[in-house]
């Protein structure tokens, strides 16, 4: 049979085909709302037609400096508008985007700094003398080969005005000054290829070593749009920036508000009263958080919140399965809350506990519990399923058997920067491996149970420590919990709780609080999965708010093995 | 400078790379809403899951036959459950559907099954002597070469049982026994390249020759998150078939639906009592229509209607300027107009004239009028701009300089096929030209001002017949009309108006009738742009409700010269 083969022959031209890039949200933001607020920080608004101005100015004052493509350009800031202007800017000049955590300490920026072979690191004013030191690191460690980075110190009128004049005191150039030796009028243009790298991010915290996750353009584009129509965040969306944009790029909502012509909130600080204020003053109507930020918003004191809300909030959480009890509390206060779940190697969220209808009808216990669940794949994301890693076969959809969480499509990262056998595992038989395990229910929804390393194995038998925190979290005295692995003579390893109690709770009996936290397990979970010793005090966390399981796990060993006399 | 080049050296892999294309999103329908309804056609009404399996059957049937890469297949039916499972069975066997507009006469149908050489015709069974009528024309003129395609027909028991039954007599094979010979469960691939071609479709109408549009996975799968996205379609939307399927891939809505796994309500025939039942029985939130359809919406007598609307009806409207006494008319009755424009070579609509907060405020008929504008571009497409076709230069923003209408990027077609002559000339200078001639508002928006074809040149001075008919649809007698070019003694073209005037109007006299419409113009527009004649009845129209102007022309030709009585 002689195929006609026409039907496919037409080439790629200048007319039809570009790259896809977030890129062109900011110029069409431009040009369909110029004056409307793109960016708000404090007394400071930008319209888009500003922030297009000030992006393209940023990229061309890099281009004079032969910055562009294959280069690296780090910023340590909070969520100010520089950093928001960093996602564009950097990108038109064709270089890549490195955003750096601000809660790390000098090492580890050191560290950050010589492996991403950083070109120019712009610090907001609070953080510059961190990055002096970690700059000083960096020097030491790279014997004779070190070659200072451009620094560009971001001032912040809400801050101390001696920390932005000792920076310049210092050598730094100031950000504003850096953009008015760009052109407002520099005629960017997009990459030649959309797989070219557009951001950089370092893994945080739960592991020793950081690893540098590459994004591209063609990723930020396809993520930038699929979150909103996964959220239901449509045009003119006002979004408040508690997500560090530091943070996976923001889950790429920076390139998502361009695209919807919305209004970006800053907050250099996330508290519970700042998020209300914010909602009250500005009329925001999305943000994302970390659960343990809902936590913050669903316990703060009277004062501090506006109740009723004015309009619907619709909150995007991931990051940890949040307990049932926050996600009902956040509905009974009128958030309308959107769990997803995905990492910083898949762009952020690339699931989505998708709400049905027919839910709207159940009680609320039961919502939280349903909508506590990770769920299905983003209109994004090809491929989902839970496998047997040995197998690589899924595994049955009941609700019991656990696998490993694989993901494959166009959400998925480059791979980390340098790290080519990492990239070999977690690529491995064609398909992304998260290391987090998961159960699937009948209705196709998964659930995570733990993240591989998490898991207890207690006489041969594995207990999920997300299971166990979430019953802990029912108990009323808790604020926060986090469950770990505490070695045991007899039983290999039981769980261990590590607890902050709620602001209130009377705190000066912990031996009888212990008890009645261990009692209240035996009555909900199967005895050996209630926790054998409780420990009191703050959490350790990332920057994002993850407890570092790791952290405990230490302290957990320290505390040494139990023996039988706690079966 | 020694560039660090690692940071893009990282490859793509089967994990982080697939082919962009819509097929996903039903997929992803069938796992996240497998019971909910998916697609409903009278008493039919199937569920995703269901639509997932009859579509995998249909590409697993064809498959079976070896029609896949490189071949196309061909549809003639209305707005039926087949010719939406075609958007996704079909590609899913890797073979390019080529939708017919039912409404074309046998002569032209052989032409395009020739032209696309069709290896398999669907056809309603509605349309199956007309199919059997162009077959045999094809082979008339194919001298010896024909091959039979394989002829498929749709039975529909909302219709005539004969007509079914005698196609089957006549070697058609039944659409349901075809999908019965499928694997519900056949394990459809992705294209390799996700610039294989998806669709194929003729231009319709206005003009001599029809010209095959072909458009490819990528473009379709970036039009059907984009039209969402700049028209407020969230999540579960319901949606009316008021555009036909057949008529540029109903603007990718097909696909759009399955990404929000929203529910397709099919209309086999477009009546304002069918529009407002359908909104009242399944809550219908969105639908699509040319204006002509908003026309008889809004001029529907009472007792076909349903008003006050239930609930908001969003309605996206494109494919010519909707007069603004229309988008007036809807707007009262509680639909929310979305006016977009673009043109099949664009897969639909690509500009929208986004709305902006700052227009609630204003005057019903200005609002109205900037409505009436073509706008924007849409989120996924990167290039727009009116430019002088001779220089190539953007003209001024100034609301008068009229010149060509130009896009580029991601949602350009892939050409013509088998046209390489007219896909350079569409394609010169990196622009796709469209042909239509517009101004740019100095608040960027561009309006449409007419076709290059359409336009008058009386006296050497352009006249906008669409002005003309703007002016002429404010008249309070007139339900339609259509203006074009009439030959003149000395003025070479003055505006002849073709007018259908509303029910009720007293039409015996039509000497007084076209004196009013005259004299009203002349208080309205400069004198050389009104009517010198008009002429009373039905407009002629192609399939989608475009009034086919050169008709008209031709009719204005043979009414010959106009000369100095008629200054």
């Amino acid at each position: 049979m002689v195929v006609e083969r026409d039907i496919d022959d037409l080439p790629k031209n200048d007319a039809n085909y570009t790259a896809l890039t977030p890129l062109w949200f900011l110029e069409r933001a431009a040009v369909v709302h110029p004056t409307r607020k793109s960016v708000v920080h404090g007394s400071l608004h930008y319209t888009w037609q500003q922030t297009y101005q000030r992006c393209r100015r940023l990229a061309s004052a890099l281009s004079k400096r032969s910055i562009g493509l294959g280069t690296t350009v780090s910023i340590i800031a909070p969520n100010i508008p520089a950093i928001y202007e960093a996602h564009f800017g950097v990108p038109m000049a064709g270089a890549v985007l490195n955003t750096v955590n601000v809660r790390l300490n000098a090492p580890t920026i050191a560290f950050l700094l010589g492996h991403s072979s950083s070109v120019v690191v712009m610090v907001d004013q609070e953080y510059f003398p961190l990055a002096e030191e970690a700059l000083k690191i960096w020097e030491e460690q790279s014997k004779g080969h070190y070659k200072p980075p451009l620094l560009i110190v971001i001032g912040d009128e809400n801050c101390d005005p001696g920390a932005l004049k000792s920076a310049l005191g210092r050598g730094a150039v100031e950000y504003e000054k850096f953009l008015e030796s760009g052109d407002p009028e520099y005629a960017w243009k997009p990459p030649e290829d959309e797989w070219q790298s557009i951001s950089l991010g370092y893994t945080s915290g739960t592991t020793a070593s950081p690893k540098g996750v590459v994004l591209h353009h063609r990723g930020a584009y396809l993520m930038a749009l699929s979150g909103p129509l996964v959220w239901g965040m449509t045009e003119g969306a006002v979004y408040l920036w508690t997500l560090p944009m530091f943070h996976c790029n923001g889950w790429c909502f920076p390139w998502s508000v361009a695209a919807l012509c919305g209004t970006n909130i800053c907050l250099r600080q996330v508290t519970a009263k700042a998020v209300y204020s914010a909602i009250a003053e500005y009329g925001v109507t999305h943000f994302c958080a970390a659960p343990v930020v809902l936590n913050t918003i669903v316990n703060a004191p009277p004062d501090e919140t506006i109740l009723p809300l004015p309009h619907v909030v619709h909150v995007m959480t991931a990051g940890a399965a949040p307990p049932p009890s926050v996600l009902l509390a956040m509905s009974q206060k009128g958030f309308r809350v959107t769990h997803t779940y995905g990492l910083s190697e898949t762009y952020g969220p690339s699931t989505v506990c998708a709400w049905k209808p027919e839910w709207d009808s159940l009680p609320p216990v039961t919502q939280a519990r349903l909508n506590a669940r990770q769920g299905v794949r983003y209109i994004g994301l090809e491929g989902l399923d839970v496998f047997n890693p040995q197998t690589m076969q899924p595994v049955p959809a009941d609700g019991a058997t656990m696998g490993e969480i694989m993901m494959r499509g166009n959400l998925v990262m480059k791979g980390y920067l340098k790290n080519p056998k990492v990239n070999e595992e977690v690529f491995a038989n064609g398909w992304y491996h998260t290391g987090d395990l998961a159960v699937k229910h009948p209705d196709g929804y998964m659930e995570i149970k733990d993240r591989s390393k998490d898991i207890i194995i207690s006489g041969g038998e594995n207990i999920s420590s997300v299971e166990v925190e979430n019953t802990l979290y029912q108990h009323p005295a808790i604020f926060e919990v986090s469950v770990v692995a505490r070695p045991h003579e007899k039983w290999g390893e039981t769980p261990c709780a590590f607890v902050t109690l709620k602001p209130g709770v009377d705190k000066s009996d912990e031996k009888r609080m212990e008890e009645d936290i261990i009692n209240f397990c035996r009555s909900k979970l199967p005895a050996y999965w209630v926790p054998r010793s409780v420990v009191f005090g703050p959490l350790p966390k990332t920057a994002t708010g993850k407890i570092q399981k790791h952290l405990l796990r230490a302290k957990a060993k320290e505390l040494g093995p139990l023996n039988m006399s706690k079966l």
